[in-house]
């Protein structure tokens, strides 16, 4: 099965270990076969790389935005296998903007790697971390050597017996950033190992947190904490979603508050995952931190008969530089959106949660208009 | 904007599609434009296509499994724009092959759906309980009226204040099942209002829980519940990983339990979500659901010097027939894995579990070993 | 220091211990001194006793309540330090009171014990399982031999890596009951190790859980899951709280439910914890499962300008026999409200939901009071 | 039913209650008229006093605690009812001891309190804490006009819809300081009500946490954050306990760390909420705090054959003026400790984290003794 050791990145590697993976297994991989981009421009994104996958893309919108970075009208890029999604975003975006459009804004903007270290106890741990304060500048230092782009905020360290977890805050430019604190972080880790005697045991401790549903970063942020919200007439929620304000304020009370909280659910919402699933895996993000993305709070609250809606996002970790945004599609994708490269990074996070917006009016409407319309019953009644 | 208004699902309506976004965009999309496959036959899949977005495909593997299920050595399709993600997992893959292969098997097998009805009080509610208990078999076949393939286990009642939260459990076949749940359920709720009076406020009261961390997926779990675990000779350990089983029970101990319990975590691995994010994203599953697959369980133990790992998933959300399943790179990616079709949906989340295993371990051995290595000290001294 | 090795339980020993304390400590303990029970009778309470500790008592109420085991006007005793508490559960409980009482129901009843197992991996696990599924009668006779209250009504397996949980549930007959599931489950424990070969770690694995705030209890109840509500006519809203049901719900909504949400709380309530204190500490309950009582969701709603309140407990974790409950003291507070003795149980844990209720109700209705009452805005005005 | 409207304080109004509350419930309350206090001094505390409850109290020590604050021999005073707990506690102190005692210190100390204000949207928001930020000095100094102890520290804000959280952070000298910070923040809001316009909804919007179990308490602290050890060695933990430190460190992994994340508990131990109301109870704090105190992360590891044991307690909210602590009883148990008045919050705390820790061992040790004894194997063998 000589291809599969080959480790190369020429179009002449690829089909050989694709045609070794087709003998071994048996299948065809026809269609699979059928990328159109270099694959040594991919080096940097994939190992044993035997072809690719193609994911259908659509976009959604034009949805208006007024953001603190994105200001306009934007064609949504999404990709994605679950039909109705698209349309469905399609038409709350259509609301959305029959109400002004959206608005949406950056709240908090850092990066974390929180690396756990061995102490002999309390007063090693403490001693630690009092070393760290007397010498951030050197910390600083040592982080900032790794990296032009990241700069070290701060330390918040947690004493658990013998482990000291030190939960390092970046900001990271427009990169997502987790590889570039990684490095940074194992730098001013050998730092402290070496003044204070605590042991690295692992430079992510779990209290980062990546890619876990996680309470830290629910309660604390992590990338791009994001609110975006908007107001629809209530002749509009009528003549469009063939519902009331008030309905979809009760459907969003029972269902995303109540039920969450029955449910024990981080985060409160109908499907927020889906929108950020489909527009991370159209721009190249890492789709595992879909995870972050699902813990939206949806509010839904009906004002004299309008709908005002908003989602709260603490942790939207994305990026336009770096990852997978380079390749070809995934930087297209960003261009339809004017997001690609320097400077874009918290555009794109409002982007995401004016997207997520739309899903959830949507959806929420859809609910409420199939079974409440049956209902002359409103919230109370 | 003439494109932007068509609704076919032929080639030319997605290329005047795409012309129409690449003229409000002002972005080319050429790329984007080079898609393999008919685009009829996505028309279930997604709607305002202009394209698709390529994501690499890699292999890790073979990796050889003893599952109740999957049987024998497996090539493994994955679909990441990560670098080192595809290597770390084949070095785990390889890894636990030395130590004899890894075993697996599906605990559970049920997909929910949590309806949220409005009762009058707590009287109603009870009432209402009655009648489903008393009338069971009525809601089944009323249920079954709509799938062949869905059959109902059972209904579980919450009563919150005026709400009513019934959370139905289906077998679904080889399907994932959210769409055949979710029909199934609209037609047993119409019934229970018909004889209840209860009325239906959403067809998902989020006590399902679909595509966020709940903690009710968690402790009853949701689509299949599957296990994996493998035991490495401690000479593989040190040869291979470079590293000893005490320290990578070490640093699954202080990260993955200890970390996680302070992060407040669902869960406790260390980057589960990657494998699972990889893995659906090649075969066609919801990447929205990467969420529930998240919160995996991992423990290392150090058994005279060898080295026991396994992983608990509680909430694999997947299927082997419908939504992205059939998509022809999608297709290509089962059939590597003997995944394609009826019959092979444990197979494939046995699978599913077996690849976080070996992510899970090259982590947590990389982990160790760059830090670790340094130290005399292993847990405890 | 003689008396603090003096292990008896007369009188004479008390004296003898708490002078030896007050040598010790240098403190005077007179009114410590000043018990009104006898020693020998706290002896299965408490060791090296040196007193007693008093806690003022009052009452609120009396309050109406429609349970399916509680019936008629009670007057709730509650011993507390913290001013205002009774005063407020009085208020909340005249309110009620005229709106017809309160409606209250024990949903379910179970009391848990989880012991956790050392197996050798998976394929143990799940032969330890098979073996007691096969041999359930054998098991339940072992859990049976050493009880003639408790009965055992499942086992729930979990398994994670080398660890195999099993939640044994019980129905305890009065008793609050975890002492004789415990007991019970050793019983049970060993049959199971000689049989299976699975080694005991400990008799709770806390998979149990007790006394944790713990998503298992929150989800699938201990002890009792109770519902209490009850709904207040808007002239009595406005003539004795001084408010609206629309304030009060919208106080509920931004605070119990959205508050609760981004602080990521189990439950949703005002302060339910207060009145389980008070109320079990007066009736001799176990006060460290006020963490179980704490997790209640309480909701709001304004129906035609009535406020209709409920409160779903999942974790009242209460008995009438056993425990504190036969103390002198806390005796009587039993006797109050007709809870001495057996077949009290669910009676007493309907009268927790009820004064919960109480509580909860004043509380919501003078923060909606103070503040609100300056505003012209109702929700969503 | 005259003596139920008495609202005096005076015993002879308490008599009359008494009897009334007799009258009415047909229950004799003979023992709860046996109070030794004035009941005009506990007219603080409590409203519609009839008596008081007794609850047993003993005492656990002396144990020997290196604190920042608590230095030198404890005898613990402990009100329980609960049989057994007391001696085993004694039991965990005096092996601590023999290791030559614990060590603790309090890493954090701060009071909140959360309002919650309705706002116009996301703009409204974000003008409120400009102003806020802009004016801290002004927000600082209403704050101070209420207390002479309660020093704001900072505020923190949380935007979710139309709802704006500020969580205020304060020191409150040695009292634990609910009132204190409620009053301060009261006065605090009247100003931001008055130049932003935003209007408070509730003085508590929930994100305090007090009295729930809250990620935002168990991640930031409430109260003191504090941590206790103690290193024993294995000889003791064999002589004394019948077990060794690799059998305690295995229950510990297995049970509270393994355990508690599959059962979804905030934080991971084996019985916290048992000293810490034990020890509330007696010293007069707020038992209904229990649900902070359970939150406790207990850690045992084996360091060549002794037993380092630790806990973490991000949530202890105890003081030692105010609420309950000048009542007599409560008085004398706090000059025990020399814990009684200004100065000695910090103090208090240490004991109440050294105390749990004596709990845990003698729990884990009891557990892992009974049944691991049995064993040939040790974790991992």
């Amino acid at each position: 099965m000589k291809g599969l050791k080959n480790r190369g990145y020429l179009r002449t590697d690829v089909n050989e270990r694709r045609r070794a993976a087709e003998e071994f297994t048996g299948a065809e991989l026809e269609n699979i076969s059928k990328y159109c981009f270099s694959s040594e421009k991919a080096s940097k994104n994939i190992e044993n790389m035997i072809g690719a996958v193609q994911i259908p893309l659509g976009y959604a919108g034009p949805v208006r935005i007024a953001g603190d970075f994105a200001q306009g009208e934007f064609l949504i890029p999404l990709a994605t296998t679950e039909g109705a999604l698209v349309a469905s975003i399609a038409r709350g975006m259509s609301v959305i903007n029959e109400g002004g459009g959206a608005t949406a804004s950056v709240l908090s903007d850092t990066m974390t790697r929180a690396p756990v270290f061995r102490v002999d106890g309390l007063d090693h741990a403490k001693r630690t971390i009092g070393w760290i304060e007397d010498n951030f500048a050197l910390v600083e230092a040592a982080a900032a050597s790794t990296t032009s782009h990241g700069k070290l905020q701060g330390i918040e360290p947690f004493i658990s017996g013998r482990g000291l977890y030190l939960r390092f805050s970046y900001t990271t430019g427009d990169a997502m950033g987790m590889n570039m604190v990684t490095i940074a972080t194992e730098a001013a880790c050998e730092l402290i190992e070496e003044h204070t005697g605590a042991q690295l045991v692992s430079v992510s401790g779990n209290m980062c947190t990546d890619k876990k549903p996680a309470a830290v970063n629910f309660i604390k942020g992590r990338g791009k904490t994001v609110v975006a919200e908007a107001r629809i007439p209530g002749a509009v929620v009528e003549a469009r979603l063939h519902t009331t304000s008030a309905q979809i304020a009760e459907t969003n009370y029972r269902k995303n508050l109540v039920g969450s909280v029955l449910a024990g659910t981080m985060g409160a919402n109908a499907h927020a995952a889906n929108m950020v699933a489909a527009l991370y895996i159209a721009t190249g993000q890492d789709p595992a931190q879909v995870v972050g993305g699902s813990m939206a709070v949806t509010s839904c609250e009906d004002i004299d008969g309008d709908l005002y809606i908003s989602v709260r996002m603490p942790t939207v970790e994305v990026g336009t530089v770096g990852g997978g945004t380079s390749l070809p599609c995934q930087s297209e994708a960003l261009n339809m959106i004017g997001c690609a490269g320097d400077g874009k990074s918290k555009k794109l996070s409002e982007i995401v949660a004016a997207t997520v917006l739309a899903g959830e009016l949507s959806t929420l409407a859809a609910q409420a208009a199939r079974h409440l319309g049956k209902s002359h019953n409103a919230l109370g009644r």
